[in-house]
């Protein structure tokens, strides 16, 4: 299939190289920055770089929006597109009818369930493509094109792929925030992070094996209120996470 | 060595349990409840169950009283350890002192650092040990024993291990309520946790390869508001939910 991606932020990025490897034909990059359009593309088999989005001229029949949300719905209308277009958006957020400011009636969300740092590789294959269209032929295509890429198509409204992408952000999101809180208490001290990194896995594996809800350890689930509170004193200099500390804790001495 | 154990809790039961297949021999289980010494005694080569806090007769050398925290300065107290023995506790918060109420010298710490479940096996080989101890041997018997299940043997006084406690708890138990309550969002609207397991892998993965404060994502670091805002308002009828996202997010929001 041939593809025009719009944007070279994150998801862009890798999702950009992904298609491009699996046989598909990356038409163009957009970027309102053109050296960020550029740098993608140098990545890309052959791809054009530009900053205009007048497509008319373009080869691609799938368009990918992978910008801010903030910005899909003013890009999706400022844009031109070729008849015919399939139009899409990735956002996890966002309604499939954000896009409807566009000049097509082909349009959908591709929404790729995963994490993404320009500076990590990451495999396709077993992340979850979300997708959404607006009629049962534009699904068909982008089903095609997830499965190019991935092993794992999977199809959500845009109710439930809100729901989903709030879920998202506390399964990813606030999790690598605990990490990050971890490993700053440890360096106030001089102490390496690396010694946390089993117990770190091993709550995962542990979590994805037997459930979250039957993996809960530590103070809180054990109503040890003692420790619960030496911690919170520990905390003392720092309000903010003192506070954080206190409500997951009742949260959690809750849960049983 | 013989090692006898006070308590059968998470703790007890997965560390008995290494150190008997590792060539050591433990010679009692106690717990206050019986049946649970028992329990634990038919996992173990020949090992005696007790309820009996009286071990003149014992013929363990170190005892290793893994109880929860608040009880463990009255066991320490009630319990008659033999001369000569080695009385340590396996807490992450307590300090050494605690042990100072027992009839004995030597006393220490032998804090492994992970998230134990007894219906969940662990490898201890990767697991570290955190050791103190009042005396040079004291410590080296300890060392000793801790290399004999494990690789990975550090030493920390108890400020610091109250230090590596508090990271711990952010790191798994609050990484793991957030996973609880990926779960939940999700099954109140039929959805399925699986969808999540690879980002969650994921994070997880990059967090440790890039360091957490490399990889985070997500609305709240792109400052992405609006999208903070939606999922504020679909946290509606959940108020200490919504708040502790909004704090998180706050927190977040600051990083960069």
């Amino acid at each position: 299939m041939k593809i025009a991606i719009i944007g070279s932020g994150n998801v862009a990025w890798h999702l950009a190289q992904a298609l491009d490897k699996s046989g598909n034909k990356i038409t163009e990059i957009y970027s309102r920055n053109i050296a960020n359009a550029k740098k993608l593309c140098s990545k890309l088999y052959d791809a054009h770089a530009t900053d205009s989005l007048d497509f008319a001229a373009s080869q691609a029949s799938v368009f990918i929006i992978s910008v801010p949300d903030n910005a899909l719905s003013e890009v999706a209308q400022q844009a031109y597109f070729p008849e015919n277009a399939i139009v899409v958006h990735t956002s996890g957020t966002l309604a499939m009818s954000q896009l409807e400011t566009a000049n097509t009636n082909q349009i959908g969300v591709f929404y790729p369930l995963q994490t993404f740092t320009k500076s990590k590789p990451v495999d396709f294959k077993t992340i979850p493509i979300c997708i959404e269209a607006s009629d049962t032929k534009t699904e068909k295509t982008l089903e095609k094109l997830a499965f190019s890429i991935c092993e794992n198509v999977c199809f959500y409204d845009s109710e439930d792929r809100k729901k989903l992408h709030l879920a998202a952000v506390f399964a990813c999101n606030f999790t690598n925030f605990m990490l990050i809180k971890a490993k700053t208490i440890l360096e106030n001290e001089d102490l390496s992070f690396d010694v946390l990194k089993p117990l770190i896995r091993e709550t995962i594996e542990k979590a994805l094996e037997l459930g979250p809800e039957n993996a809960q350890t530590g103070p809180a689930i054990r109503k040890d209120t003692k420790t619960v509170q030496k911690h919170l004193d520990l905390l003392n200099q720092q309000p903010e996470i003192q506070k954080i500390y206190q409500l997951i804790s009742e949260q959690i001495m809750k849960q049983k």
